[in-house]
Parts: structure tokens; sequence; C-alpha cells
């Protein structure tokens, strides 16, 4: 993961992109991304299995969303796996294993 | 980041939510959670600095759509870091250094 | 819904938010609030019905989104209504009935 | 308006899309609409004035986002003026105009 934050950097340096890359905007590319994501299943039954053509699309629409969520913590000096993993840690309090279980969205303990 | 992925994993089945994480509803979760993390700039001038509070809001969605990033490549198969570094590859030669020096969106080439 | 603009636009003046109000900004907006619609169907299959709960919380969203996108219009000088009708006359071009019939996402014309 | 849905209705049933348009769904297609939207202003300053061309592109997206939530509202019995109205009257006891006046996101009262 690190040797892809080197990469994407020395790509947006290469063009002169960080002055483009507020937080703001790397936020807003994020969340267009993510969209672009979703609508490869707009009108599609949930169980629709995802074949070549869908997987091609959204591998494409995930590296986008991973790269810039890549700049977005390099750009705000974000750890991502450290992050997460105390997220992580944080959600294993609030939704207790035996409360939760089988309930899509569990009431908040907190 | 991989053993991000098998807590995630856990966390998931120890409460039985797999049933839950379809594909299209795992890239609806992406999309609603990086919302949320633009909502944090809503009606912000792009100048504004980030500030301590605005740093942990911003990392706990952070958090929250690398997760279920991860949890959407486990999912659908998709290794994340190479299908990212498939896509720098295709990028630099869409975008080639010198034609898009300091253009925010350059035309592309394909 | 000229009265509902009007509404809106006594309501911005009268707290000084025009200021905040920048074309980029209220994009965002209902951006924003598009996505807490959306998030109020995650982990829902689609056949689920609408319950008085999930109403109320939709009529909530669907008032902010409309809200928004009558205040983006009003600053950016669109009539909503004649860009819809017309958008509506090149569907019609793009999408011939007979060809379209039960295809939820016919191959555009143009 | 009432005119405007009547049409998207017609366009609707005249290419048996009815079928496709849950509630869900529709959420989706207005969130992936509203992003289209932002789209045209990623990497922008807010400052930036919209030209003819961003103009006609914006005209396109707020059509599109205006369809899907006339349609969303016609499917779902909801009467878009009607709680675009009571939201106002609740905002107005939320966001007293004395307390809020000049404050981007002053602290909700309820």
């Amino acid at each position: 993961m690190q040797s892809v934050t080197e990469r994407l950097r020395k790509f947006r340096d290469d063009r002169d992109w960080s002055q483009f890359h507020t937080p703001k905007d790397l936020a807003l590319s994020i969340s267009v991304e993510a969209s672009e994501l979703l609508e490869i299943f707009q009108w599609k039954p949930e169980s629709t299995p995802v074949d070549e053509e869908m997987k091609r699309a959204i591998e494409d629409e995930v590296a986008d969303i991973f790269s810039y969520l890549l700049l977005f913590c390099d750009k705000t000096d974000i750890n991502l796996v450290e992050v997460t993993n105390k997220k992580i840690d944080a959600n294993q309090q609030r939704f207790p294993a035996d409360a939760s279980r089988g309930i899509a969205k569990p009431r908040k303990e907190v």
C-alpha cells in the first residue's frame, strides 16, 4: 500500500496537480468515483451476479476510489490502516456480537 | 492491509452480516460514507485548514469508506492494490506528464 | 413551486446565508442530501415496502433535496421546469419507445 | 410541475420502465445524477463563474435530478411541494433567524 501511495504522489507531482488537490476537492472526488461505482448496479436486482463486463468496470472504479482515498490521506496526514483499525476496535464495543447478530442496522450502543 | 481485511471479515461473520453484504449494497455504503466525508467540508471555503475537530471526524469517515471498500473487494474477489497499480499504468498513458502539466482536467487521450 | 422558491429565498436571506451558497456548495449539498435519502434503503432488499417510519424519513430528505435544488437553480438562473421539459424532449429522441421497451439501460442513440 | 410529472410518467410507461423503478433504485438514481452535477465543479475554485459550457452541462444534470425526484415522489406517493413547505416551517423553528445569522452551520435547536 505504501508503494501505491508513492506512485500516486509521483504521478500527481509529475503533472503539477497537487495545487488542485485541496482536501475538499479530494473528498468530492472520492464521492464522485464512489457514485460511478454505484451506477454500475443501477436498475440491477441485488441478486444479479457480477459478470466479466461488470467486473472490469468495477475494478476501474474501485481503483479510482482507492487512489483518491490514498491521496486524501496523504494530504491530510492520516494513516489509513491505523484509523481503520481504531474504528474496528470502536465498532466492536458499539455493536456487541450477540446483540447485533443477523440485524442489518442494530441500534448503536453509544 | 491484509490483516485489516481479515479483521473486517471476522467482525462481519461474528455478527452474521454477510447476508446483507451484496455487492450493490456495499457499493451503496461506500457512496454513503464518502458523502459523509464530503459533508464535513460543506459551506467551508477550499482554503479552510483542517483543525483537530475536523480531523477526528475525517478519520472516522475515512475508516468507514476504507472498511466498505475492503469488504466490497473481498466480496467481489478484487485485489485492490493490483487493480490500482494497473489503473496508474493506464493513466500514465492517458495523461502524458508534459501535456497534462498544471491542467486540472486534461482532455483524455483515449 | 414559485412560492416555495420565494420562501426559501426569504429563509436564506433572513439568516444572511446567501454568502455560503456558491453553486459548488449547493451542488455538494444536493449530493449530500441525496445520499441521506439513499441511506434509508441501505441493507434493505429492493422489494421492502415503505412503512410509515421510512415514509417520514424519506419525506424529510426529499424536502432537503428539493430545497437545495431550487436554491441552486435560483443562484444559477435556471428554470427547472423548462430545462426538464427540454430534457424529456431530448430523451424521447434518444430512447425511442419501441427500441427501449423493457430494457433497463438501452444503448443511447446519440 | 404537475404536467412534468405526467410527461415523465408517460415516458416511463411507453417504455415499460416502471418495473425497474423501485424506490431504492430511484433514490440511487437521484444520488448518481446529483454526483454528476457535482463533478462539473471538481477541481474548480468556489469562485469560478459559471460559463456557457458549464451552464449547459449543469442544466442537463439538474433536469435528470428533478426527473428522478419527481418519479420517486410519484412512486412513493409524496407531494413534493407540500413536504418541502412543511420542512421550511420546521426549519424556521430549528434555526431562529437571529441566532443563525451569518453562521454556516448553526447548532440545531432540537
